[in-house]
């Protein structure tokens, strides 16, 4: 078919025209904001970060469409301080949420009377302030109960959050399974909570995912007309991977791969909501996962890829997550960013988009982002600390990761000893070195060094001689300062005796409900 | 700005007019074809296949803009029988480029009387008697001289190739290096091609990336009005990894990553030529590796992600290979493809894209992929069969990969080892168990049974009452009418001494030459 000229030049000045009335639906004003998080999913589980099996889904569009970030740490490699972290921009002593006992595994548990301290500044309370309505669904896992079983004073709705929807104020465990993989009945500490009420104990597995989207999605819609901050915390890929019916098998990988395909459409439909809604040109989505896979559950954990390590250690495989932003109207589709970059800086990444000034007397640890987001720079954080309760095990300085301490790595190989995974499932609950401190910690004096963009395995440390003095005298310098600017809050994990009468229970003794009418 | 709905009705129309000139012109005629190979680069090699460190690049942005293939297979682990069926669409043993002694490398050196027969037909041959013009450019690998030290009897022109360009008769090995890393001084077998005139010895390596991509470039605009084929088989990512001086220090990731940046600029360079003379709409740009990296030789071979093994091996990390296909006309962008398919497949593509029938007297073990790369169908092959030398050692059917032997694979670890590598470099050349039979090589029967979707790491082998008796059954029948079916050739490796006077030099005795005007 023959075209001609003329209609081409019509073309582009109507594209064009186009174009300038697309860009001019991205405003200036404030973004809303909507914050994805998932659970121990590992830096290489999806397909856009190179997983081989796992089928492609929404956030890899997303990320074909936005911005995928390659070197994005968590603060902390477990559940926890992690999320601590991201909800204040702290790194995790400062925060409290860290365990006395340095040997054990830095988690709030229903019997804990503690939770992220009241006076620690959340991302909620910066964005309600500046006027935003702020919604949470789904995992918190920073608190529970202090004085009785039904109190919920470390709940979501005590920390800015103006909505909390169907949501777990505990975690996910594999304890919580309805098909019997691991146990044969859920114990009690498998709850779910709408808002600041207990609703299902234990969860319905199988529709857990539905309540949280349902939630997400009224949430959005309720607040089409003003700006909102909606906190959505997913149940993927931790254990114990049930999924909703329509997701079971529908990967080729397996129980894990069903489960980040129902992440996938959770996702999607987030997103389809915030376009049917006309918000996606004011809305900007960050998909990030809070730590790295648990590399010990043999199918049951993800990927970290060709990291080193997983959940639980300060090798990359436990803090390096993969990351996601996407707000068509500002963010340049299909960029791979390679800047150095934290959960910490989200809040005050957030704040700035919000236009609110974060308080002068609190000290944050991380940095507003945007002009990495919005103008292609590659600006990192000179230095990124890395902790394990408040002892700092390793650092990440520009090519370099530096460790001072580090626990040992379980070997990936499993070829050998058929009797660890049976179905792909461990025989145990390998808890293998969460440590901080003790026999599989190992201290490096000097520290051990690797060059960690040419070897991102962590496979062959450098001599300490290999290393440019002037790097070895900037590191010194910086955790010298960092130490010494360091005010730790005491630990809120492990320093108190669990409290049995503190678990939630709906229905006592038999602590079993299923309320419907309020899912 | 409001825009009234009118606009949009009109633009809409405008839109729609456009994408079917668009569309229109990509014509039925038959395409130009562009085979771009990679030497030893491994799965997760590229951003796009998930490598943290690696740059983005232009193959990465021909992926996001084309088909990215996550289940493709090489036939064979090693350079010259994997070049052998790329050419011809056979398994190995079929074309005779396979070892003689079962224990060594599969691979034609420049002392070799041997090469692929003559009588194999070729992509080129089947190209050229469809009308195409026929070009090769880099490395070939499939043999140089029969009765003297110039006599070419093996090299491309005397299969298919109308043009051969700047070509490596031999390979690329790391003693070629003058940055002398790994030797002090280039050995005779280092020397460049040019048509059927050795040019240079030893190697400029410098330059001779420049010198391959001005041939590629001219090969393409001496050809904008006639339908060619284009083979260009670059030296990367294969040791010694010397880059222009442009790409010098060009990647965080080192040497290594200096190299696959320059094979990107490569691929950038070609895609511009084709866009620059309006070929494009017309043109098939497939990019693929050979095999897998070599995972032995520390920072200086690529990554298999997180695949097992590498080059030489038949685990996954040896065979399953990085592979993008390119034509915005007619390949839907941004599309990952899980269908299972091999190099042998390139042939009968191809064939059928010139519209030229195969001779049927041949046994092809490849088959058309048109409905996966136009269709979008996930037609898979329903088995695979991997081969070293003549021994069959596994096959991939459906998700099950299938281990009749194997090889043993090198740790991941060196960590514990540090005088392994020594600034990058291996302190020997370890061929570390390469063999088809022997020490290193395991017998399994039953066989070893992984399923390859839910664990590409090959980790976990199943047993043989996980599978089920239809696959057993199924799989057993298509080996042993596979194996009835197999006509092997003779060994041409291996299977006679090696002849020094066969070995090209230029300037005898000296052997060293460089003829600027010809190059």
């Amino acid at each position: 078919m023959h075209v001609n000229s003329e209609f081409y030049v019509l073309l582009a000045v109507l594209v064009a025209a186009f174009s300038y009335v697309a860009s001019s639906t991205c405003s200036d004003s404030r973004p809303n904001i909507v914050l994805i998080l998932a659970d121990d999913m590992g830096w290489g589980d999806l397909s856009v970060y190179g997983h081989p099996s796992q089928e492609w889904g929404r956030i890899d569009q997303m990320a074909a469409e936005g911005m995928r970030f390659t070197n994005f740490y968590s603060a902390s490699s477990m559940c926890s301080p992690s999320r601590a972290s991201i909800l204040t921009g702290r790194v995790p002593p400062r925060t409290g949420v860290w365990n006395a006992n340095y040997s054990s595994i830095s988690l709030f548990g229903p019997m804990d009377s503690t939770g992220l301290p009241a006076e620690e500044l959340t991302i909620a309370e910066v964005l309600r302030e500046a006027g935003y309505r702020t919604g949470m669904v789904g995992k918190w896992h920073l608190g529970t109960n202090q004085y009785n079983s039904s109190d919920g004073v470390h709940l979501p709705h005590h920390h800015g959050f103006d909505y909390v929807g169907t949501s777990l104020p505990f975690s996910m465990t594999w304890h919580c399974d309805e098909h019997q993989i691991h146990i044969p009945k859920p114990p009690p500490f498998c709850f779910l909570y709408r808002g600041a009420e207990l609703v299902q104990q234990p969860i319905d597995m199988h529709h857990m995912t539905e309540s949280i989207v349902e939630d997400a999605v009224s949430f959005i819609e309720d607040n089409v007309d003003r700006k909102f901050f909606l906190y959505l915390s997913l149940t993927h890929t931790h254990i114990d991977l049930t999924v909703t019916p329509r997701f079971h098998k529908s990967s080729a990988r397996g129980r894990y791969g069903d489960n980040v395909n129902e992440m996938q459409w959770v996702v999607g439909t987030v997103l389809d909501t915030l376009q049917s809604r006309h918000l996606q040109e004011n809305t900007l989505v960050f998909f990030v996962s809070d730590n790295g896979p648990d590399v010990n559950i043999c199918e049951e954990g993800g990927s970290p890829g060709i990291l080193r390590g997983g959940k639980g250690k300060t090798w990359d495989g436990g803090i390096r997550v993969p990351a996601v932003a996407y707000w068509p109207c500002r963010i340049q589709a299909g960029h791979t960013s390679k800047a150095i970059l934290s959960t910490t800086d989200l809040l005050p990444t957030f704040a700035e988009l919000a236009r609110k000034q974060l308080p002068t007397d609190i000290t944050i640890d991380g940095k507003s982002m945007s002009s990495v987001l919005f103008d292609g720079s590659a600006t990192s954080h000179e230095i990124l600390y890395f902790y394990c309760a408040d002892v700092l095990m390793a650092v990440r300085y520009g090519n370099y990761k530096i460790h001072f301490r580090s626990q040992s790595v379980s070997p990936p190989e499993y070829y050998d000893d058929d009797s660890t995974c049976v179905n792909g499932v461990p025989q145990d609950f390998p808890f293998l070195c969460y440590d901080c401190e003790g026999d599989c910690v190992t201290s490096h004096d000097p520290p051990l060094y690797f060059d960690i963009e040419n070897d991102p395995g962590e496979r062959w440390p450098l001599g300490e001689n290999k290393i440019p003095e002037e790097v070895l005298l900037r590191v010194a310098s910086l955790v010298f300062e960092h130490k010494k600017g360091m005010v730790a809050r005491s630990a809120e994990i492990g320093s108190e005796p669990l409290d049995p009468s503190l678990q939630p229970c709906c229905n006592p003794p038999a602590c079993t409900c299923n309320y419907p009418g309020k899912i």
